[in-house]
């Protein structure tokens, strides 16, 4: 089966992108994970362009890593320096490892505007700083910056810069398309150019997405040839990004038939995806291809029934190869047919002209007109269903709740909460602090309720999500905007989200709360009928 | 000079989207603004499908638009019905616009198992539902659902159909990659066959991005002679949406040599791509290409001292061009230079070695390791430099202040806030209550702060975003996480961004809050000292 090395450089050039910043921990944990994954390189960072890089060699070498090595990358020896007196090759160096990366200048106009120099003395750079290396390392690849830039414009000198890293004994030349202008047609054509030049040099390719062409740009350099990728996860970088290897990984496997990944290994990619964004602490892209939570998301009518019929009608792969899932949606555009659908996984097998059908439709209207989300909060659609069918108990009522806030001068604020909660015939009255005012109505809602619900003890929750509504209208802007949170929780065996939404963000946190509290209680109460209705079945 | 035609489907399939949804207002605005912006046609909606797509089209009539033509988009009649009794035909007439777009079935799986009928007869419904609509309309066209894929698979069939849709006098055969599957060497060898095949056809492009390469594939299109691109703004659409024409337009325009749009109009496209956004009440992604936020964002500091330079060495096209704009940003990452280029911004030449400049890059090192965050919120890092350096007066110190959130029953919750603040020798004791806690706090502010410094009046706040910060840490997880509140105001000049943080919303609002105000009284006080000096060197 044809190969292609996978680059990964999430930890290097990913870490130029506007909102990403890892600390040392964060970039082992995600070097853990690319390796589990199964890439064959992964980039860990500049060792001289900053500390946090540095102590990443140091700690990395403490960890077993299976299937990937760690390399490093700098740029060629300064300008006023020999390669062996150069801090920058000295740092690369320290860092113990045995691939090491260097960049060099390949577009004229960056040697003299950028480097200040001569196009001879950076030829010269680019052989001397990798024939110092090549005796002290393994692998060593030379990055051609700026690559499709230059050979537009004075090809003959983007070639020589090559050339140079040959005499270098560089193993790899990759290509880099570093300010992400170069079209599809343009990278076909100029590999060609190259390959004719140099039929034997191993190239790679480095895209960036500010033309929203790396992926196609990364797939096509593999079709002519290239025997490595480099690229990140999620496409996190510097301006639009770097290739993303969620993309060009599946594509590569699954369409053009090269092994990238360890046998089995592409089932991962979706939960690595998920890893480095929770690390990088960012939102994931739900339209993101492959690995996105819409990314296998049905909405419209006529393709949720298509859709049922034979996933590949709507699905170009199936969704498990990349770790992913099909979904239905909730949805007015898909109407009756998807509300009955999602009844029939709750065991309700509803009729669509059932009266119960049509007031569960009404009221979702009104409720998704005042801005609830029923997507991802599916727990309080659950309720709101068994509520209409009349299947859910009222398991406690909030009569009434009071918060406080305080702070005086440079003291930390307190958080304080009052609730009244009526429990079949029992008022309880209590109150309890927290960390900010919606932990505190938390603490005293759970404190009221957990002598008589003591199930409610092994639930906790999991996140918290604000979406404060960017309307139009100047009426609802500024602090007074409606909101809409929602809440993930958890027990031992199940995870559930649940929504509210009001002008006063204390308000629609009560609400969700309240649903992920009743949620518990409900899905308690089912599980000790079913346990009770299999014992009396088997006893009989 | 070449032309392509550009067809947005935004209002259409960019509706299919996960979270998408258009009020007939919000279509209209939508219609209004791409008209505008120059496309050639408006694909306006399904008028058969639902009744905000019929509303849509009995509207759009009243609007003189100068640039676009509305179409209305359906599918081939019905097998059960005759093109002359199909309701679905009958509403694309009804909606009496000029140019109609129905699809037909053409992979032979979905005219068996969606459509249930034989292939015979979808052939049928393709060539006697266009010849029905003909001489209704001035233009007409046919979108091949699932081209790509049915023509991998039975290439005669697909081909059959696009035979048949010629019978039916269809001006533009538009070939859909619907499952967005292809890929771009897929894309242009297929074009080339049917190329072959009907050489006198004109064909359009239809792409979907679940492999990141629907801008590729749109393109590749137009370079083997598709003359109309159908895509949508932001890529906006079904599961990973549908080729985004914030890219295509660019690249056809800057990088290939098309005329698209208007001259002139390219600049638009920033707007335009924001405006869609804040309509659809989508967050906009910043790494978008062309249009966003850090599309021409620079942080690493080799760039940013090399940009500065020369732009074109890491910016691929001029970001007015398109409408948007290069960025400096803050960050650890570019170190000092950055901070003294950002200072020079405020009107500090400082010295590296300037011990205010140490200072300063010591605190924003400790907040940022905080959670606070100056990339978006200028104001406040303007603010803090300020008063590193002495420059900034105490307008007033907020001693303490107290927020009481109270609900009864069934009512809505009141929200209510005293403050205590000092301005020079006075104390002002105050209260007020608000739409939320927050609302509350903002209010009792300014009505102790207005009767001191009457410029507040003429500020609002626009803008309310919160980010909670989604921990690994289980003991910070749920309602006790961390959050980031980024506060946006305005006064008829300016607008600003101000941050806080902290574990609980309401104390990060106040620091926002207080950030916001303080940044008017010290803009406002900046103003009348130039004001002062100019008349002062005048009289001079």
């Amino acid at each position: 089966m044809k190969t292609v090395k996978i680059y990964d450089t999430t930890l290097r050039d990913g870490t130029q992108a506007e909102d990403v910043n890892f600390s040392v921990e964060d970039k082992i944990r995600v070097a853990q994970k690319l390796d589990e994954l199964g890439v064959h390189y992964i980039e860990g960072g500049w060792p001289a362009s900053n500390p946090t890089d540095e102590r990443f060699f140091k700690e990395i070498h403490h960890y077993a890593l299976k299937n990937a090595k760690i390399t490093a990358f700098g740029s060629t020896h300064a300008v006023s320096k020999n390669a062996d007196n150069d801090p920058n090759l000295k740092s690369l160096i320290a860092s113990g490892v045995d691939v090491i990366t260097i960049f060099g200048k390949t577009w004229d106009i960056h040697v003299k505007e950028a480097l200040k120099t001569t196009l001879e003395k950076n030829l010269e750079l680019i052989k001397n700083s990798l024939l110092f290396l090549r005796p002290k390392v393994k692998e060593l690849f030379f990055d051609a910056e700026h690559f499709f830039d230059g050979f537009k414009e004075n090809k003959e000198y983007t070639l020589a810069c090559l050339k140079k890293a040959l005499e270098g004994k560089a193993d790899v030349l990759v290509l880099c398309d570093t300010n992400g202008g170069t079209t599809p047609s343009e990278i076909r054509q100029i590999i060609r150019e190259v390959k004719k030049e140099l039929p034997h040099a191993n190239l790679g390719i480095h895209a960036h997405n500010d033309s929203e062409l790396a992926v196609a740009n990364s797939i096509i350099a593999v079709e002519e040839g290239a025997i490595q990728v480099q690229g990140t996860i999620n496409g996190y970088g510097e301006r639009c990004g770097n290739a993303n290897l969620c993309s060009i990984i599946p594509n590569l496997q699954l369409k053009l038939g090269y092994a990238c990944l360890p046998e089995d290994n592409l089932r991962l990619l979706t939960s690595t995806s998920l890893f480095v964004s929770e690390v990088a602490n960012l939102p994931s892209f739900h339209r993101q291809p492959f690995v996105g939570k819409s990314a296998f998301a049905h909405k419209g009518g006529v393709h949720v029934s298509a859709v049922r019929k034979n996933p590949r009608t709507y699905e170009h792969i199936k969704p498990e190869l990349v770790g992913n899932k099909q979904r239905i949606l909730l949805s007015d555009l898909a109407g009756q047919s998807n509300i009955l659908f999602k009844a029939r996984q709750y065991g309700f097998h509803l009729d669509k002209n059932d009266p119960f059908v049509l007031e569960l439709l009404a009221k979702l209207k009104e409720l998704e007109s005042q801005g609830y989300e029923y997507t991802a909060a599916e727990a309080s659609f659950e309720l709101l269903l068994n509520r209409v069918l009349g299947r859910a108990r009222t398991y406690f009522t909030l009569e009434n709740y009071r918060v406080l806030e305080t702070k005086r001068k440079k003291e930390e604020p307190i958080s304080e909460a009052t609730v009244m909660v009526r429990v079949g015939g029992m008022l309880e009255h209590t109150a309890a602090t927290g960390k900010g005012p919606v932990n505190a109505l938390d603490n005293a809602l759970r404190k009221a309720l957990e002598k008589f619900y003591p199930c409610l003890k092994e639930m906790h929750l999991i996140d918290f999500k604000v979406r404060v509504f960017s309307s139009l209208n100047r009426d609802l802007a500024g602090t007074a905007s409606k909101v809409r949170v929602l809440i993930e929780s958890g027990d031992p065996k199940h995870r559930w989200i649940t929504v509210g939404v009001s002008f006063n963000i204390i308000e629609a946190s009560r609400q969700a709360l309240e649903d992920s509290l009743n949620y518990k209680l409900f899905k308690s109460d089912q599980e000790k009928l079913t346990k009770a209705l299999k014992e009396a079945s088997e006893g009989f």
